[in-house]
């Protein structure tokens, strides 16, 4: 089909050209004197990014779902109890990992379209009077409905219920993109993945662990090898990478790290936050709703809730097929209940306008009972109202 | 500014990445035996875009520009009287050009908004009984004034005033977008250039010439040598180029040949109509005009006239600088008077939605009283009803 | 430092301009109906790669060490012996991680220089009466000491001790350079990894199983999540991926099987011999030895032993730092005594010439007693007495 | 043929990969506000590879043939004679072109292996009391002979004959790697190209003019257009160009000029010097000649006298079909009798080891008596002794 494909899934993102560019290296010799010189200040900026001075970053050569099993086979030992609430395919795709790989889960669920339950979770810590949870799951950003959870609350109530678990949240959906305050709230480990807020291909797998998180490693009896943190800790220590790194990836992270940094993180959440917010006036133009409740709503992604008698996989093919446009599908419980729209890394408002616009062709296209320009007439009013003069 | 320019100016157009990444390559001799296996097809599959069999194509490593002095100091000899139209900036340029050769220019005012008047054309020529005329220019799409003329009209007008002249086609902003007719039309030369239909970077001027001009060629006394024809034509006969080509832009030709015929050169041209009127839909939508009168409506470029208390370079500057988005501006004349969308090249529905979106804003920031979400929400409605189902 | 980079340590190999510009592509929707297109025939490329029509082929978003770890936790169950001897560095490794990974290993120590006894393979085979040892493990090229050994005379000694052990092969530094016939070999895995022979960047894991391989898999009672061969199953068999693939790691592979079908796996193959044999004149024509023996010399790397009075790392150094060539370095036990001389992948004879003119510069900087041009000499008659006419 | 080509054409000489990265750029609106913080840059960066401050550089989107013709169409008149020494192809076609524009040519027979005879030059000026001849044109490197003339000593000559002409040189194949001082030297124009020193795609042509010269522009009446200085230095001014640009010429002489400037331009000289002793080394260790005489030998191209019965272009065939390696060819009255290695642009140590190994394989297949490995070993020597520390 002519023309570029409009890309607005939650991930992978839209990858800058000149992300695309640093990525197009010849190799190297990874073990070369100066091989250091890119890796070391990458894991120290990675810190930066994850909101933490205190805790270490790492990088593993494979994707988010390879960093949730990083977190939980290093730091916990075979059988502990994790606790985790359910409301989105990632928190369920997490927990069902931790039941694979052997782990007790004590899953509670919740409606998707909200986050974690703090009063729920400071209740069950307090229940939890001889400390068998020993680490409490979150996923910070639920990209299957655009729902950000409050870690800074979870904190607060695990703060509240005096419990010493530890506090893994995934970050994939979010880091690089929704701020984040590692030290701050108290996180033991923050996963995230290159696909999303780094706007790089998936490949990378980026973590930082706290240095109680790193403690535990030293004694977790969990068998693990490729995804071992110690192999990591003694090979970082001098620059290097216990076996071949992606050096595209390195490369290219490199450069995104540039680029977030020329913005300026807080100016990078801000856009964020904004390009949601026109995509929800939209949303809100058409007559619909988000899946996403108030106040849970997700800076990266809009999860659109049709009619009852819609199918929005229909929407999501129209877009397809029609328009050389792609929206994110519903997952699981929600498959053909909402469409997303993926506002994450390399967007601005003409960006967010094309996907508008190329959502209101396809729900046209399916019969939905919206105006034209609609949806898209909304957001320009919000974005030129809010735009930097 | 974080996100992608947004480029609608019609020209350079967007490149695609395949075709970017064609031209990435490295150098090689091109005096080796396997450079014609490059070479030799451009020229070849040049024609089936210009419409000829019966013509050579010819590339140069310049610019249109360029390919405009190619045809008038090859086919002609010094002083010899052309006739030119001037109905906007690049009819202009090329009579400006021809001035400066020292050719004779007989230049007749056209409104900036119409083409090549077809009546008054036959009529001047049957009163140059001696044919004095020597050549007729004529610009296929003015890209200042979004305006194509009627080339097959020309060809009516000469032969029923029985008129020898040559009759030169500047196609920089139609070839490859618009259907051209070289044969048929019964055009002498075709100058054409790589970063409009192409959909190249600047820097490759590709021609055509009929074998009436050709011969022409053999005996013009015009003093030349870098655009000089005959050193094609011996070099080109073998496979090779006079002086050293540009790789890059040989290798992204080849890549953007190959794009526009698996798309069929009769669905680029619709795609490019098709586009162009959603474009035009708009600019009703917004009560406004386009340059163009009816009749003359270009598929590459729409100028939007600004109602006359506005001046379209703050829409320009408002759109560049606080939306990323680069339209193209007013040309002499109709500077400030007219902005400019492009819908030329690598676009589809969803970029044309993204531009007439970013033009609302721009608008609505310089006081335009226009409705947000009308301009695009008249183009979806164009699109929706002609998409392909 | 002026000038590229030589790059001939054994992996990463040099990726081709081309491969890198195939990976240079737009991010798109993974769940989209088209990603199939491009994954589903990778899968089925790489098993003529692997000689394999029988088995299945995997690919993960990780590197050759997650592929070791792959075959380990999913065809085995905890606590299985695995034999393995140890003549190399990633011998070595491998055995460490089956130890870590909770498996019981009996190692048996080799001489470093020689690849897998067969003679005392099907002697230990035999001696296993109750068929306790469940796989024997063997590395196809020992990168680190330029060895390859003999799969298909280990099939033979297992087949001639009738024992049911699963044979599973690393062939990160042998697949697509020296010959693979997985079916005929009666492999049960084979372990390859994007950076050598596929001269791709590292972040692939490309793996394939024997039916019987497949079928212990779904019984292994191994935890394992993220390298889960099921997951892998269950999606591939619609062409998708159980999680995000590394999209440029994919349109990688895709050009370079087409160039490695273009050349003929066999040429390939032939190709990579006749580089190793010059490389090995040139050795010869110093008067050093190679760490492999004869009957074991690999055709993607060759260990160049330095004199007992010399430290090979400081040949690499200067080869590096004064010459801007990058040679391998001797691993573990032979650390300083050896340096290794690629040969894998994109490479031809002046490609090799280079290698050895500049490691003839760095040993005579480090005062080897070697005849300028004397190793050269010696592989440019080799190489032009077996060049194509 | 698998393996890379390696080439060691003197131009278009290979470009690094971060030049065409850099190349790989999205296009622009080259009439935005933001053009002229790429565009001014470069042509004050460009002054200072020509040796210049009180000179004005220029890029035309053409090659270096295009430059010769802006020199001579722009500062003379038509009629003007001009002197000229013909010692190699370059010097020939240039001289060709003066006559073909209809310039008065004296011509000068010189030897193929010489440079400008300063002697001879100085006395003809003197002769020259009317001063009829209006400009001295000379070609600093003769890229088919692979000598360098010297152009200081050609001011010389001109001040000592008190002669006004104005001195004009071609330094396609020398800028950027040998030396240069325009305006030490009284150069009143120099013409580059893009694809030599400057490391790029051929496509830019880069020169600069004297206050002499360009005063002289101002009065020109040679007819010209897209060749016209004046066009330039109007726009130029406020940071734009005539017409649109090439791009990705612009963004990759950015690139370049960086990597010039990293290097330091004295370490590019010397560099290029260098490489090219050691190549002369390797043909005296041949036992054959240069075509340059001493005192003229090129520091960017060598061009090998072959024995007399043998043909140059069999082996440049040998090395080409045989070996993917790219020599040079000789030209016009040395074709057949000389191979041309270029050690040029992005080179070191060795690749250049490559291509006296290469040229080694080829002579031999062609029945040279030379001893394999002597070139070479040769060179060794001198870049060993040579070689930083």
């Amino acid at each position: 089909m002519a023309g570029r494909n409009h890309l607005y899934i939650p991930g992978p993102t839209n990858v800058p050209n000149e992300v695309l560019n640093a990525m197009h290296v010849p190799m190297e010799d990874h073990r070369s004197p100066v091989f250091p010189k890119l890796f070391a200040p990458l894991l120290e900026d990675l810190k930066k990014v994850f909101g933490t001075t205190t805790g270490q970053a790492f990088i593993f050569p494979a994707t988010g779902t390879a960093g949730w099993e990083v977190t939980l086979t290093n730091v916990l030992n075979p059988g502990d109890k994790v606790l985790i609430y359910r409301f989105g395919q990632f928190a369920h795709l997490w927990a069902n990992m931790a039941t694979r790989l052997g782990f007790e889960v004590e899953l509670h669920e919740e409606v998707w379209g909200k986050g974690v339950p703090l009063d729920k979770l400071e209740a069950r810590l307090k229940e939890d009077t001889h400390h068998e949870i020993k680490a409490v799951l979150a996923t910070h950003n639920e990209t299957s409905t655009g729902v950000t959870s409050d870690i800074a609350g979870m904190r607060k109530a695990m703060d509240a219920a005096k419990h010493p678990a530890f506090l893994f949240v995934d970050g994939v959906s979010s880091i690089a993109s929704i701020e984040f305050k590692m030290d701050e709230w108290g996180v033991d480990s923050i996963i995230s993945g290159s696909q999303k807020g780094f706007m790089l291909p998936a490949g990378g797998a980026f973590l930082a662990f706290s240095q109680k998180a790193l403690k535990a490693v030293e004694t977790s009896t969990y068998p693990r090898c490729f995804l071992d943190l110690k192999d990591q800790i003694t090979n970082n220590a001098t620059g290097y990478t216990p076996y071949t790194p992606n050096l595209p990836i390195l490369y290219g992270l490199r450069k995104s790290l540039d680029l977030l940094f020329a913005e300026g993180l807080d100016n990078v959440y801000a856009r964020h936050f904004r390009l949601g917010e026109g995509v929800r006036r939209a949303v809100a133009a058409w007559g619909l709703t988000t899946c996403a409740h108030d106040g849970f709503h997700s800076s990266t992604v809009t999860a659109v809730v049709v009619p009852a008698d819609k199918d929005a996989r229909e929407v999501i093919g129209a877009a397809f097929n029609r328009y050389n446009i792609s929206l994110g599908g519903g997952l699981s419980e929600v498959m053909g209940k909402v469409f997303r729209i993926g506002h994450m890394g390399d967007m601005n408002d003409v960006s967010m306008l094309g996907a508008i616009a190329g959502a209101e062709m396809a729900m046209l296209d399916c019969g939905f009972d919206i105006k034209a320009g609609s949806g898209v007439g909304a957001a320009i009013e919000y974005y030129r109202s809010t735009a930097a003069k």
